[in-house]
C-alpha cells in the first residue's frame, strides 16, 4: 500500500468544490485525515451527516491544527478574511492553498496574513456545475478536467510539485500560469461568459413579465443552456467579477463591439458577415472537441 | 392496425429536421410512403445510403406530386423559392407546412405561391442540434419538445388539427401561436442566444490568437457551452437573423442596455446588483426544470 501524499488535510469552506475534494481525496487515499471547517453550523451539519469528511466544525482555525494541506474553498471575497483567521494555527510547513476562479486578487489578500515557514501555492481547478453547497458535492468533478497552479515566485519547488500531484490524484489534469495570465485567460473562457448568460437570462425575463411560463416553454437550445450557466452560485460569481474587474472590463469591451458590428450586419441585411462568423465559431468547436475539452 | 394520417409524405430538403421528421414519421407509422427531394446531389445520395426516406431525388416539384403533406424543411430563406417551384405539382386539399425558426417572414414568402385549394399551416418545431445535414438526424429530436403552429386566420381547422396529430406523433408536444407573437417569444429564447454564443466564440478566438490552445484548455462550462450553440448551422442561422430583424435587433437593444448596468456595477464595485441579478436567474432556471424543459 502507497503511503498517503498528506496525513491530514483541512478544507476551509466545504461546499461543492471543498465537497468534492474531500470525496475525490478520499477515493484517492490521498489522505489518512480529512477534516473540514465553516463558519455556518448548518453547513457543517450537512457535511457531517453526508460523512463528506472525518469532521466538519465550525472553528476555522482549529480545523487547521497539524494540517499538511490547507484549501481554502470559500468565494474569492472571503479568502483574505480565512487567511487571517487561520494563519496563528497553520504548522510550519504545511502547503496553503485555495480554489479560487481570480487568482491574482487571492494572492493579494492572502499573503499578507501567511506566516514564513508555510508554503503558499495558490490554483484554480477549472470545473463545476450550477450546483452549491455540501449536498453538490461529489467524486468525479475533477476528473479529466484542468486544474491551474499559479505558484508564486517565491514558492517552493517541493510544495508545488506535491500540491501538482495532489490534484493529479483527484483525477485533474494540470497546469501552470502566473496568478495574472491566469486571469486573462479565465476572463474570456469562463467569466464574461458567465456574465452575459446572467444577462441574458434577465433580459428574457424582463421582456416576457416575471417568469412568464409561454416563454419559459418554448426555451430552445440556446435558453436553456444559458439559464444552466446562470444559475450559478451568486456569491462566488458576484466575488468573481468585483475581484477580476480589469481583465473582465477589457474583454467585455471587446465583445460589446463585436456585438455591434453584428446587430449592424443585421440592421443592414449583410448576411456575408454573419455567414463567415458563424462558419468559424463552428471551427472553434470542433478544434475544441479534438482537443477532447467539449 | 391504426390507419395512417397521410399516405404520402414528401419533405423539401433533408438535414437535421427533415431526416429527423422523417425517422420519426416512420417509428409513428404516420404515413404509407415518405418521399424527399433536394438540390444537392450529394445530400440526396446521402438519404438514400442512409435509407431516412423511400426515395430522395432532386427534383422538388416531382417529390410533390400526389402528396397529402408537404413539408418544406429548407433554411427560411429558401422556402419562398422552394414554394415557387413545388407550386403546380401540389394536389389540391394537400397540407404544405415548414419548420422555420422564424414565421411571418415565411409566410410571407410562401403564400403568394401557393395555389387555392392548398391548405397552407407553418409550424416550427422548437429542437434541433448543433450537427446539420442528413446524417444529423434521429427519430428521438422531437421527443417531448415543442412544436408550435402558426395558422393564419383562413387556415383550414381541419389542416389545422391534422398536422398538430403529425406532430403529436413524432413525439413533440404542440401549441398555437400566431406568427408575428411566435417571432417576438423566439427573438428573446432563441434567436439573441444564439446570436450572443457566436459573438463571443468570435471575440474570445480573436483575443486568444486564432484557436490558441492554452484557451481552448481552459473552456470552462461557460465557454464550451457556448461552442456548442455557436456550432449551429451558419446558413440556417444567417436567414433567421436576416429574416426576423425587427424582433432580434429589438431584443439585442434590451440586452445591450442590461449588460452595460452590469458592466457599470462591476466598474464600480456596487455587488449588491450582481448579486441581486444573479439571485433572480437562479430561480428562473428552477421554474424552468419545474417545467421540464431543462
Amino acid at each position: 500500500m502507497t503511503k498517503p501524499l498528506f496525513n491530514k488535510i483541512a478544507l476551509i469552506g466545504i461546499g461543492l468544490i471543498g465537497g468534492s475534494i474531500a470525496l475525490a481525496a478520499r477515493r484517492g487515499g490521498l489522505a489518512n485525515k480529512i477534516v473540514a471547517a465553516t463558519r455556518s453550523e448548518e453547513t457543517a451539519a450537512t457535511a457531517n451527516r453526508l460523512k463528506l469528511v472525518d469532521h466538519c466544525g465550525t472553528d476555522l482555525a482549529a480545523a487547521c491544527q497539524d494540517a499538511d494541506l490547507v484549501i481554502v474553498c470559500t468565494p474569492v471575497g472571503a479568502c483574505g478574511e480565512a487567511a487571517r483567521v487561520i494563519a496563528p494555527s497553520l504548522k510550519p510547513g504545511c502547503i496553503v492553498s485555495d480554489v479560487g476562479s481570480v487568482k491574482q486578487a487571492v494572492v493579494d489578500a492572502m499573503q499578507p496574513h501567511l506566516p514564513a515557514g508555510v508554503h503558499f501555492v495558490p490554483a484554480h481547478p477549472v470545473a463545476g456545475t450550477e450546483n452549491s453547497g455540501p449536498e453538490a458535492g461529489f467524486a468525479e468533478l475533477f476528473d479529466g478536467r484542468w486544474t491551474i497552479l499559479t505558484p508564486l515566485p517565491d514558492s517552493d519547488p517541493a510544495a508545488v510539485d506535491k500540491l501538482d500531484a495532489f490534484w493529479k490524484g483527484l483525477g485533474s489534469l494540470t497546469d501552470r500560469l502566473d496568478p495574472a495570465g491566469h486571469d486573462r485567460i479565465l476572463a474570456i473562457t469562463s467569466h464574461l461568459p458567465h456574465l452575459i448568460a446572467y444577462t441574458i437570462v434577465g433580459t428574457a425575463d424582463d421582456l416576457a413579465g416575471h417568469l412568464n411560463s409561454e416563454v419559459l416553454r418554448f426555451a430552445a437550445g440556446g435558453f436553456r443552456d444559458f439559464t444552466r450557466i446562470a444559475a450559478s452560485d451568486p456569491t462566488m460569481w458576484r466575488d468573481v467579477f468585483l475581484n477580476n474587474r480589469e481583465a473582465v472590463l477589457e474583454v467585455l469591451a471587446r465583445f460589446q463591439e463585436d456585438l455591434f458590428y453584428l446587430q449592424r450586419a443585421i440592421r443592414w441585411g449583410e448576411g456575408d458577415k454573419l455567414f463567415d462568423l458563424f462558419t468559424r465559431t463552428r471551427e472553434i468547436r470542433r478544434a475544441l472537441i479534438h482537443l477532447n475539452q467539449a
